[in-house]
C-alpha cells in the first residue's frame, strides 16, 4: 500500500511521524509545499487551489490513498479534493474529532481547539463537535505558534508570555485539540501550562486511530520506504524528517 | 512617470505610503505576491523565481520604473530582475545604507540591522555598510516580527517579551535598520524599548531620499493614482492599503 501524505510545508511531519511509526504502509510519499507555505493565513480560494495541485502532483505516483496531513487544507479542500480522485483521501479533522470522543465520553467536557486563523474560520471542528453532541467547544486561532515552532522555540519565557497573550481568559479545558501539525512541538509547554486535567488531542495519533477503524490496512512487520518532495528546498525538509523521526 | 512597487504581501504598502506621499508618480501599481508570503523564510532559488514571475506581470504594464520593497526580495533578486528589464530598478536595500551614512557621520557608530532570516543571511546590508566604512555592524534575524505586526501586536507584555528574547544580549545602537517592511510598524515600540539615542532607519523613507537624490523624478503637485495586485485576495491588500495610506 503506497500512500501519499500531503502538507503544507514541514509541520506534517509530526504526522508522518504517526504514521511512520505505526507500520501501517509499505511506502509512503511526503509532499511539502515549502514554497508557498503557511496555508493558515490564507483564504479559501488560494488553498483550495494549492491543494488540487498537489492532488495533481501525488496522480502520477499512482498512489492507493491520500492524506491530508494539514488542519487547514483539510478544513477548506477536503471536498474539492475527493470529487477528483479515485482513491480516498482522509483528512486530519474527522479524526481529530473521532479521537475527541473516544477521549471524553462525557458531552458537556471542556473543548478548546486551537488552530490557525483559516481552519478556525473554517469552523470544521466545532461543526464536527457539535454534531457529535459537544455543548462546550470554544476554538481559539494562536497562530504564532507556527513561526514559534519554525524558530525553535519550544519552551521558556518568550513561550509563557505567547501562552498569557493567547489564553489570558481561557480556563484549563479537558481536552485540547491541537489543530495544527506544528502544535504537538508545544506538548510539554502546554501540558505544564494547562496542567493534567487536560487531555491533548494530536492529529498524528488521531489519523493513525482512524485509519485502524475505518480502512482495511494490516499491520505490517517493518517501517515504511520514504520518499520526500518538497515545491522548494527539499534538502532542508529531508533534514527536519530525519530529526523528527529519529532516522539516521 | 508609471512605477511598480513589489513585494512579498502587504508588508511592502509600509515603502508605498512613502512613495505617495512624495509626490513623484503619477501612477503607482503596488503587486503584493500574497499567496506565497512570506519570502523571508524561504530558499534563494525560490524567491528568485517568485521576482522573476513577478516582473513578467509588471512587463505587462508598461511601467517606467520597479522598485523592490521587500528588502528579501532585494537582496536575492536584485542582479537578476535586472538583466531581464530595459527599465531601472531599485531595491530597498542600497537605499537604507545610503540613509544610514547621511544619518551616521562618524563611522564607528554602532548600526543594527534587523530583518528577515533570509535578508540577514544574504549578508548585503552587512557588505554595503562595511563598504562605506562602518566597523561596528550587527544582524539580528527577528523573524518573529513579521507575523506579530500581521496578528496586530505593535505593543503590550508579549512584545516585549519578543524584544528581550532577540535583543537580551543587544545594547541600544546608534543605528537600528529596519530592514523589513513590517518592522517600521513597530517603531515607536522599538524608539521605546532603545531609548532616543537610537535612530531608525526606515525602507520606505530610505528609498523616497535615494530616487530624489539619484533618478530624474520631479516633484508633482498631487498625489499618484494607485492600482492594486495580488496574487491572492485583493481585496484585503485594498483594504490594508486604504487603512495603512489614510484613504477614504
Amino acid at each position: 500500500m503506497r500512500v501519499g501524505v500531503f502538507d503544507s510545508g514541514v509541520g506534517g511531519l509530526s504526522v508522518l511521524k504517526s504514521l511512520y511509526e505505526a507500520n501501517l504502509f509499505e511506502e509512503i510519499i511526503y509532499y511539502g509545499d515549502t514554497a508557498r507555505v503557511p496555508y493558515g493565513v490564507k483564504d479559501k480560494e488560494t488553498i483550495v487551489k494549492f491543494c488540487l495541485e498537489a492532488l495533481e502532483f501525488f496522480k502520477t505516483f499512482k498512489i492507493d490513498m491520500l492524506i491530508i496531513a494539514c488542519n487547514t487544507a483539510s478544513a477548506y479542500a477536503l471536498e474539492a479534493l475527493r470529487t477528483r480522485a479515485d482513491f480516498p483521501i482522509y483528512g486530519v479533522i474527522e479524526a481529530g474529532v473521532r479521537a475527541t470522543c473516544k477521549n471524553l465520553k462525557d458531552k458537556d467536557k471542556e473543548i478548546l481547539v486551537i488552530a490557525t486563523k483559516a481552519t478556525i474560520n473554517s469552523k470544521q471542528y466545532q461543526i464536527g463537535l457539535k454534531k457529535e453532541g459537544f455543548t462546550r467547544v470554544k476554538a481559539l486561532a494562536t497562530g504564532l505558534f507556527v513561526p514559534m515552532v519554525e524558530e525553535g522555540i519550544f519552551e521558556g519565557e518568550f513561550l509563557k508570555s505567547a501562552f498569557l497573550h493567547y489564553f489570558k481568559d481561557v480556563k484549563s479545558p479537558d481536552a485540547l485539540i491541537l489543530a495544527c501539525t506544528h502544535f504537538p512541538l508545544l506538548s510539554k509547554a502546554l501540558s505544564e501550562f494547562f496542567g493534567s486535567k487536560t487531555r491533548l488531542i494530536h492529529s498524528g495519533e488521531a489519523i493513525v486511530e482512524f485509519l485502524k477503524e475505518n480502512s482495511r490496512l494490516k499491520l505490517l512487520d517493518k517501517r515504511a520506504n520514504l520518499r520526500f518532495y518538497a515545491s522548494s528546498d527539499v534538502k532542508t525538509l529531508e533534514k527536519t524528517a530525519k530529526l523528527w523521526l529519529n532516522l539516521s
